[in-house]
C-alpha cells in the first residue's frame, strides 16, 4: 500500500476526472459503498484463490481476544453493488446505471502497476440483458481511454457458456472447471505451454491437455491473436449440437449474443477494437455471460475487464436482476500514462501562484491581509510563515515552481504597497496592494 | 458504515470540491495515504479510548489461524500524515502545507452525524511554530464553512499547557491528567455537573472537583461562553509565576502565543468568530500547543477541530518537526446543511439531458449511432437499453428527470432523422441526427 505525494495526486485526479466525466456522458451515476463489507458478503463470490486473498477485519470488543474476523475489506466494486442493487431495490431506478472509483484491497503479491491497495473504476448496467449494455459499456471504456490519450488498445470478448463448451471439448470434468478456467486466465502471461502445464497440475488427464494445445493451434492465427470468423465458426458447431440442453430458450445463443455486440460496437470508438479470444477466461468467478477484457501492448495483464454477471445480484436479494459491466485499474492505466509521458505538462502545477514574504514577525498581520486581498483577486497565495532570510524565502518560493513572491517590508506595510517580483524574468514593481491581484493574474495570464 | 446512493455522492463531491478549492487557495497541496497503516503506528497516539476503537486487520496466509492483527486501519489522517513527512523528509518541502480529504474508522457507537466510516478534511501546516499557521488555518476553515453556506459558526480556541495548568491548580495529579481531559472534553455534551461527575468517576478527590466548579463558576459568563478576556487575565497570574518550570525560554508563553493567534485572525474571515474557551479540551493526546474546535448552533459536538502537536513527528523520525492541523468532518456538515436545505437546487441533477428510446431490438443499433452524435454535441445521454413500450421509456425518463426523449422510429431511422420530446413542455419536434443536439442545447440552455 501506498502514500500519494501531491504530484501523485494531482495525475490521480487528473485520470478520475476524465474516467468521471466519460461516464456521466453515457448517464452512469455515481455510487459509493463502505471500505468494509460483512466477511459473509464477499465469501465464495471470487473463486478459490479469491478467497485466500480477502483482508479481515477483528471483531471488536470482547470477541477481539478469540481472533474471530466478522468485517472484511472490499475485494473489487462489483460484490458491494450487487448487495446495493438488492439492498435499495425499491429505491433504486431500473435499468440502474451507475459508474463507482474507489479503493479495493487484495492480498496479493504487489507487482509492476499491482498493489494491496487500488482503485477500479468501475462502470455497470443493471436490469437489462440486452447487448447493448455491453456494447455500451466497450464505447464508454474506449471514449474515456481515447481521451486519456491511449491510442493502441484492444478490447478481447469471448462469452462464459462458450468457454464453458469449449472446456467440455476438452473432456475437463465440471468440477474442474473452475481451475481450468483460472489456468486460461494466465494465457497472456505464461504462453499455451505454461497453460498446459498449469493444466496438468490441475490433476487433469493427457488427453485434455493435448485437445487444449490442438485447439488453440487451429485458432492461433499470430502470437496472442486468434482469427475471430474462423473460432467462432468453428464453436458454432458444436453449440447448436447441444444448445437444446443449456435451457437457452428465450436466450440469444452464446454466439449470437457475441454476434450481437459486435455488431452493437459499430458507430462506437470501440468499434475496431473489438477482437474475439476464445481463450479469454477472466479468473472471477461470478460471470455468466460475455467477459470483456481491454489491453496496450507493452503490459502484461490488462488495463481492465468486465462481463456479465447474470445471477450475482439474486444471491443477495432472490430476485433475478442482470447485470453486465467494466472495470478499469486506475494504477495500471497511471504506470503506462507515466512510461509514456502522457500527462499534460500543465499538470505539474505549483502548490501557489504568488507567495508573501516578510522581514520580521511584525510582518505576520500585514501578510496575512495583503494574502486574503490576493486570495480575493482569484489567486492562489501562500503566506512563509516565518521571517527567515528573504534570500531563503524566494529561494523556497522558486524551488516550489510559485511563479511570483509578493514582499511586505516596512516601507510598504506604512504606504499600503507590496513589491512583486517575478521569479523567471527577475523584475520587480512595487503596487498598492489593491492593485497587485490583477497585475499578477495580468501577468499569469501572459505566461499562459 | 453506509453506501451513498447517487444524489448522496453528488453532496458529497459538491462539499469535497468546495472545500479543496478554499483550501487550495491557501497554498495546500493535496496528499492521500493507504488505508490501512501498521498497527504499531497508530497504537499509543490517541490515549486510551482511542486504542480500543481502532480496527484491527488479520494477518494474512499462515498466521491467520493465530488471530494476530499487524495493520489497522486509519483512525485519523494526522497520525499518517506525521508518519509520511517522518518518511519522506527529503522529498517534501519545508515548510510544507498539506490537505487530504479521505475516510478514518473508529469502532464507535454511531449517532446523528457519527459514523464508524467517516471522512475527514484535514488541512496542515508542518515545519513552523509561528502563530501565524493557527491563524491561517481558521481563515482556511472560516472561508471554506462561508462557501458552503454556512452563517453562525464559532470557532473556541484554548491551549495544552494552559490547560495543564488548569488540572494543577485544580490539584489533580499528572497521572490522572489524560483521565481529566477526557471529562473536560465532555463539558459541551453534559455540563458542568457531569464533568465533575465524570471527575469524581475518574478517581478524583472532592477538593479537585470544587476547585474546577469554583473556576467553572468564575469564568462563565452564559451558558457555553466566557468572559475571554477575564480568564486569560486569570490564568496569567499563575502562569507567569510558573513559566520558570516549562522550559519556555524561546518559546513563547501559551498566553502569548493564544493573544497572537488572536491577533492575527483579524482580516480573516475567522476574525469575529474567535472565542477564547479555557475548558476546550480536545480527546486526543497528541496536542502540544494551541487547540481549536468549530461549533455551530443546533450540533452537538464540533463541525471539526484540530491544533498543535510539535512531538508527534519526532516520534516516527527523532527529528523535531513542528506541526498544527485542523480536521473538517464532512459527516457533520452533511447533516447540518441537509437539515438547513443549504445545497444549491441545480444540484439535484438528473442522470442524463436526454434518453435515447427505440420501439425494438432492430433500433439498438441506430439507437447507439444516434447517442454518440449527441455525446459528441456535448449531451450526455443515456439509451434505454430493451425495446420496452414507448409509454414506458419516456416514464422512466420523466422519474428520472430527463428532459428530453429523442425518439427512433422506422421512420426516423430510414430518413435518418430523430423525434425529440420535450417532457415538461409536452411538445415534440423532428430533426436531422445532426442537428438535434445543437436544438437540446438550446433548450437546455434556454430551461436554465
Amino acid at each position: 500500500m501506498r502514500d500519494f505525494l501531491p504530484e501523485d495526486v494531482r495525475r490521480r485526479e487528473y485520470v478520475i476526472g476524465i474516467i468521471k466525466r466519460v461516464y456521466e456522458r453515457y448517464g452512469f451515476e455515481p455510487l459509493e459503498t463502505p471500505a468494509a463489507e460483512n466477511l459473509e458478503t464477499l465469501l465464495g463470490k471470487y473463486g478459490e484463490e479469491g478467497n485466500k486473498l480477502i483482508f479481515k477485519i477483528l471483531r471488536r470488543g470482547e470477541h477481539e481476544a478469540t481472533g474471530q474476523a466478522d468485517l472484511a475489506l472490499r475485494y473489487d466494486l462489483t460484490v458491494p453493488l450487487a448487495r446495493v442493487v438488492a439492498q435499495y431495490q425499491a429505491k433504486l431506478p431500473r435499468p440502474f446505471k451507475r459508474y463507482q472509483i474507489q479503493p479495493v484491497w487484495r492480498a496479493d503479491r504487489p507487482g509492476r502497476g499491482r498493489f494491496r491497495e487500488f482503485y477500479q473504476c468501475d462502470v455497470d448496467s443493471l436490469g437489462s440483458t440486452s447487448p447493448l449494455v455491453e456494447a455500451e459499456l466497450c464505447g464508454a471504456v474506449s471514449d474515456a481511454l481515447t481521451e486519456l490519450g491511449f491510442k493502441g488498445f484492444r478490447f478481447r470478448i469471448n462469452h462464459r457458456r462458450r468457454l464453458t463448451r469449449l472446456l467440455r471439448a476438452f473432456r475437463i470434468p465440471p468440477e474442474l472447471h473452475e481451475r481450468a478456467l483460472v489456468a486460461l486466465d494466465k494465457l497472456d502471461k505464461v504462453g499455451p505451454d505454461g497453460v498446459a502445464a498449469e493444466l496438468r497440475n490441475g490433476g487433469l488427464g493427457a488427453d485434455s491437455v493435448k485437445a487444449f494445445l490442438a485447439f488453440y493451434g487451429l485458432v492461433q492465427t499470430a502470437p496472442g491473436t486468434y482469427g475471430a470468423d474462423v473460432s467462432l465458426l468453428a464453436l458454432d458447431m458444436s453449440e447448436s449440437a447441444s444448445s437444446n440442453t443449456m435451457a437457452e430458450s428465450d436466450e440469444m445463443s452464446a454466439a449470437e449474443n457475441l454476434r450481437a455486440i459486435l455488431e452493437l460496437t459499430k458507430g462506437t470508438s470501440a468499434e475496431s477494437r473489438m477482437h474475439y479470444d476464445p481463450f479469454l477466461a477472466r479468473g472471477l468467478s461470478y460471470y455468466t455471460g460475455a467477459i470483456m477484457e481491454v489491453n496496450v501492448a507493452d503490459l502484461a495483464g490488462s488495463l481492465g475487464g468486465g462481463g456479465r454477471y447474470d445471477n450475482l445480484v439474486g444471491m443477495f436479494s432472490g430476485q433475478h436482476i442482470p447485470a453486465c459491466g467494466f472495470s478499469l485499474g486506475l494504477e495500471r492505466i497511471l504506470v503506462v500514462m507515466t512510461e509514456r509521458g502522457m500527462f499534460p505538462p500543465s499538470l505539474a502545477t505549483s502548490p501557489a501562484d504568488v507567495m508573501v514574504a516578510t522581514f520580521d514577525a511584525a510582518g505576520a498581520g500585514p501578510a496575512m491581509r495583503v494574502a486574503g486581498v490576493l486570495r480575493g483577486a482569484g489567486l492562489r497565495v501562500m503566506v512563509y510563515p516565518d521571517p527567515d532570510r528573504i534570500g531563503r524565502q524566494i529561494k523556497y518560493a522558486d524551488g516550489r515552481g510559485i511563479p511570483f513572491v509578493a514582499i511586505l517590508g516596512e516601507d510598504e506595510i506604512k504606504a499600503g504597497t507590496v513589491t512583486v517580483k517575478n521569479l523567471a524574468r527577475q523584475t520587480q514593481r512595487t503596487y498598492q496592494q489593491s492593485a497587485a491581484g490583477a497585475a499578477i493574474r495580468e501577468a499569469l495570464t501572459g505566461r499562459g
